[in-house]
Formats: structure tokens, C-alpha cells, sequence
């Protein structure tokens, strides 16, 4: 049978059969054309001749500088959709309002809508949201800032579901240390770096922290500080670290007995953020300490909160509006393109401000 | 025949016939009993079996406390869909972020998904976003901060095929004026009326107002405005006021000659909102001219930009979390009940700062 068969058919057949017994699966990579014309010993043009007529059934699929995969139809039908999901923690305030609004912007202007909805950084809120997007199943594509993602994440499942189903996601501001789904957020490691050399630059031996316990941008800019204290030779102490949760944030007076027992007699503090830079300042100066006469202040994000506090304040910038666009235009690139790399990290340097006193080494 | 049909049926095919006859419209409110069992001589409970004949076959909806309606598919159709579109002018900045967390936080408790664009008060930008909403056609309802209601509706036939299509709206913050459809904001003529006044009461006799041109809230706060003075038999002259558009709020010095031109001489002026009273106090302050020793002002919104001026200001409170909680609640109860009255005005009291100076009179 296979000499009355045209050449490029039996590629053509070749494929269709792997694919009917599964040993090729929808999204998979099938063989290169070099690979085919050596199987065959069929000249390249005829592999391609046979690769472009599965092509034209809706078999396989070619991507642009990648190759050529199983089509998957839920993959094809997600291309027809033009609604993205966006999951941020918080909407109302901080940098939350300015992101949503480069992701909205630069959605809106590739025709695409916006489903939005805020987790308040509740793994409770999330899965619901997850769910429900999953039981819609009308999404081309989700940009999520992850809940605590500093602890394990307790959606892994629903997670697992969205990327079997092939839906694009690009995490923000923060990933789970366990997925290989990517994210555009700033590089926390430099933040916690920078900011914690440039106290080292002013004359700071004695530095601490308060950095927040669980998300991940915690523990990625507690890196970055134990990295500069070591690289000049510092030491630094679990106690001169005060981890605090997200709860901890929002009200840090509660906080104060443990970070002046801690920290009191540091000379420089790294903030974990801009919210608990502005609510230091105001616990210092009710215990009659001044910044940056008394203590140093370094912060990130440099957020409005930087510029309305009564010290304004030294911060790494967090780009806010660009961060959005940035990450909408790489799910884009995602949904045309599975195998695109939408990983992207800021890396800013820090504005410097009021906040730091130079002192004598 | 008719000796020959169950009496109930009598009514059950009357109905039928005025619906296919086009004299009943989908939507539209039905004989009541009452008026059935006159027309026909029959008992109420004949009459209340007839209707719910109609009921099971799906003819006609009975809404509660409201009457019996011919039914829509479309309105039927509606009532499975739990996405909401919300459209506001901005997301960012102002009032705006803690109104789409009241309205995200309320829907997402009742189960609905949040669909959301933003206007920049552009029309050309509403107009697309509204297009697409009617294109998707799978909202199950709308929350709309209008584009410049103070000027003609230049989207006004889209809004017309979003009513005939029976897709419940819930104007926020302001409405068309020529429109019957809902809204929830505050009471903007109390609001300008009751700001006034408050200049009055502490003695002020010529008072200005820089009052926003193209939004329906501008026009209302005139009212109120002009109410007032009129009531203190107080002269008002066209000079006497300011009138601003979008873009000068965002850019207010450079209105600072007019400003300066026409409210210098005043004691007291009543801006539009927190916006255009921080940049006035700031512009004040540069022309050597202090708040309030030298000139009052009131202020409508009473955001955080009231308190985190310079001089705090006087201002009349926009409830912004709750105004959206109320619209999104409002929507809900008018996908329910087509008949429900969804208008609501928040009209709050006015909250004093350190903005007006008592003069002798």
C-alpha cells in the first residue's frame, strides 16, 4: 500500500496515527522537518508539503520560530477569545490602582476586555475566583498577582487545571516558588540589594529589617539584604529581622513592642514597602525618635506614600502603570505564541530622598 | 366554542392572542386580576389559574409586589448570566478606586464576575467599550459612570439599543439628563446647596464657584449653588464663576489667570471638588495668597486629598465604597425586578476643617 501512497501522505498518515494512539498528544512538539526527511528519506520540500497540508486540516499547528505542535482545540478556541482575567490582591489602593490601569490600557487598545477581581490576598477569595473562571472556561488568557505566595500554595490544584488546559497565565509583582509559569514583577533580590548597600553606602554598619513573611517578594528582598551584608563584610542577626504578615502590614502599631525591642538600636532600617515605611515613621516619631536623624529609613516600591510622608522617603521604584502594560503585552505574546518567554523583571535604581542620615564609619 | 372551553383557558387563550396580535409586548405589564376577572365574569381564583397556566408555559412572568408581565426570552436569557460590566471614567486615582472595590466586593459576594473598562470621559473610548458590550451580549447587567453628562449624549443610540435589548444599567455618579434610566450618586444639587450655605452661615457674602462644564454634577452643584444665594438674597454675576472642563481639572494653574481675574475679590469659593480645591489652595499659595485667612473654600468630595493638603479642607463626603456597594445591590434587584426602582441619592452631611475663616458680616 505504502508505494501507491503519494510521499507527502505518508507522512501525513505517519502523524495522523501517532496522534490517534496518543503517542503524540494535543500541545506536544512533533518531529522537525530535518527529523521527518531522514524517517522518510523524503526531501525537505515534501516534508514541508506534508506538514502544510496537516496544517490546513487543523492537525498540527506551526509556531513562529518554535516548531511544530499537536493542535490543540481548546488551545485554537482560546485564540477566538478576547476577555482576560485579571486577579489582583487589592484594588483600591497603593500601587494596585495604577498597575490595573497599564493593564486595562494596553488591553483595551488590542481589543481585548477585562474581568477583574481582587483576592484581599485570602486563599479562600482566590479559589473562588479560580473556579470561577474555569467553570466559565471564556478566557483567552490571566494575569494574577498570587496569594501569599511566601507560603505554599494551597491552589496548586486549580493552578495545575488552568495550565492543563492550556490557558495562558503571567503572574505579577510575584510567582510561586514551585511553578515555572511566568511572571513580570520587579527584581526583588536587587530591590532588597540596593537598598540595603546604599544604607551601607551612607555609613550604616548596624542594619535590620522588617520585610513581610508571606509573599514572596519577603523573601526575595530578605535575599538581596543578606547578600549586601555579607558582601561588605557585615553581620547581621535573626534578630535584627522583623518578619510580619500581611495582616501585619495594615495595622504595624500592633507590631511596635517587637520592632523597637529589635531594631531599636539599628541605625538603618530596610522596609519591606512604602506602607511600612509610612507607618514606621509615625511609630518613631510617637516614641519621640526621628528619621533620619535618630534612625535611616530605605524602602521600595516609591509609591505616593514615599512623597506624603512627613520624612519623605529613599525607595527603589515599583513602575506601577508600566509593570501592567508590561505584563499584558507579554500574555499577549503568550496567547499567540505558547512557547514565548513572558518572564520580566524591573530593575530600578533608587531614588534617593530625606530619609537617610550619612554617618561616620 | 368558547361553551365548550374550560373557563380558565378563556383567559390562558385571550392572552395569547393579544401577545401574538402584538397588542401585549414582550416586557409589558398585563391585565391585573382584578381587571381579568371583571373583563371575563370570572372568580379571582379562576383568574390566578390561568395566570399561572401562563406562567408554566413561560408566557408571562409574575414579579413580585409588582404585577404580571408578558415575558422576554431575552430578559429570561439574562437571568442565567453573572458577568456585570462596570464603566467608569477613571481607575486609578480619586474617588474611583474605592468605588470599584464596593461594587467588585458586593457582586463578587452575590456570585456575579466584574467586566471592567474605562472611559477616560472620552466619548470616542465609551463608545467602543459600549459596542463591545453589545457584541459580546453576555452581561447580565451594567454599571456606568456616564462620559460627560453634561454635554449631549453623543453615544445616546447605543444607549437606546442597550434599553431595547433589556439590559438592566445602573448609572453611577451622574446620569444623561434626558435618559430614564437609573442612577446612585449623591445628591449634587444638596451637595453645592448645602457647601454654600456653609459659607453663608460663617458670613460670607461674595462668594465664587469653580464649577465643572461638561459633567451633570457641575450643572447640580450650580443649582444648588445659585439656590443658596438666592435664598441669602445674595448677588451671583455670570463673573462670579468658573467654569472648568476635564481637562482643566486635571491642569487647573492653567486656569490661574482666570481664576485669579474673576475670584480674587471673593471671600469664599465653592470648587467642584477635592481635585480642583487642592490644586486652588496650591495656586493660592504661590500668588502669596493664604487659606483660609484670606480667601474660604468649600469643597465637594471630601477624598483624601482633603486631608492631605496643606490647609485641610471643609467638603461635603462622597461615600465612594458604599455609593458602589448600593449600585451594585441597586442592579441586582433590577435584573430581578424590571420594575425596581434602582435611583438612589446619598445625601451626606457636610465635614469641617481648617478651609473657611468666620468673617464679620
Amino acid at each position: 500500500m505504502k508505494n501507491n501512497t503519494p510521499k507527502y501522505l505518508e507522512i501525513v498518515n505517519f502523524i495522523k496515527e501517532k496522534i490517534e494512539s496518543k503517542e503524540l498528544k494535543p500541545g506536544q512538539k512533533i518531529y522537525s522537518e530535518n527529523e521527518l526527511s531522514k524517517i522518510f528519506k523524503l526531501s525537505r520540500q515534501t516534508v514541508r508539503h506534508s506538514i502544510s497540508v496537516l496544517e490546513k486540516e487543523g492537525i498540527v499547528r506551526k509556531v513562529q520560530g518554535s516548531g511544530t505542535y499537536v493542535a490543540d482545540n481548546r488551545l485554537t478556541n482560546l485564540e477566538n477569545k478576547t476577555r482576560i482575567a485579571v486577579i489582583t490582591t487589592y484594588v483600591d489602593s497603593y500601587i494596585f490602582p495604577r498597575t490595573i490601569k497599564g493593564i486595562e490600557n494596553y488591553l483595551f487598545e488590542k481589543g481585548f476586555s477585562v474581568q477583574i477581581a481582587f483576592t484581599n490576598n485570602v486563599f479562600a477569595r482566590e479559589k473562588i475566583i479560580l473556579e470561577d473562571i474555569l467553570n466559565r472556561n471564556d478566557v483567552a488568557g490571566i494575569i494574577a498577582e498570587p496569594t501569599k505566595s511566601g507560603l505554599p500554595n494551597l491552589n496548586e490544584d486549580l493552578i495545575s487545571e488552568i495550565t492543563s488546559r492550556h490557558i495562558p497565565v503571567v503572574f505579577i509583582n510575584s510567582y510561586y516558588a514551585d511553578s515555572k509559569l511566568p511572571h513580570v514583577s520587579i527584581n526583588d533580590k536587587e530591590a532588597g540589594r540596593k537598598a540595603t548597600e546604599y544604607l551601607i553606602s551612607m555609613g550604616h554598619r548596624k542594619i535590620g529589617a522588617i520585610l513581610k513573611l508571606d509573599d514572596g517578594q519577603g523573601h526575595l528582598r530578605f535575599k538581596g539584604y543578606s547578600e549586601a551584608m555579607m558582601n561588605a563584610d557585615l553581620d547581621f542577626l535573626d534578630t535584627d529581622i522583623v518578619w510580619i504578615d500581611t495582616e501585619e502590614v495594615k495595622h504595624l502599631e500592633k507590631t511596635k513592642g517587637k520592632i523597637l525591642e529589635r531594631l531599636g538600636n539599628c541605625t538603618g532600617i530596610l522596609c519591606y514597602n512604602d506602607e511600612v515605611s509610612y507607618s514606621l515613621i509615625e511609630i518613631l516619631k510617637k516614641e519621640g525618635m526621628k528619621v533620619p536623624e535618630d534612625i535611616s529609613i530605605v524602602s521600595i516600591d516609591n509609591s505616593e506614600l514615599a512623597v506624603l510622608s512627613d520624612v519623605e522617603f529613599t525607595s527603589i521604584p515599583h513602575p506601577m502603570e508600566r509593570l501592567g502594560e508590561k505584563a499584558a503585552e507579554n500574555l499577549i505574546q503568550l496567547i499567540k505564541n505558547p512557547s514565548f518567554d513572558a518572564n520580566y523583571e524591573f530593575d530600578e535604581d533608587i531614588i534617593i530622598r530625606d530619609s537617610v542620615k550619612r554617618i561616620s564609619r
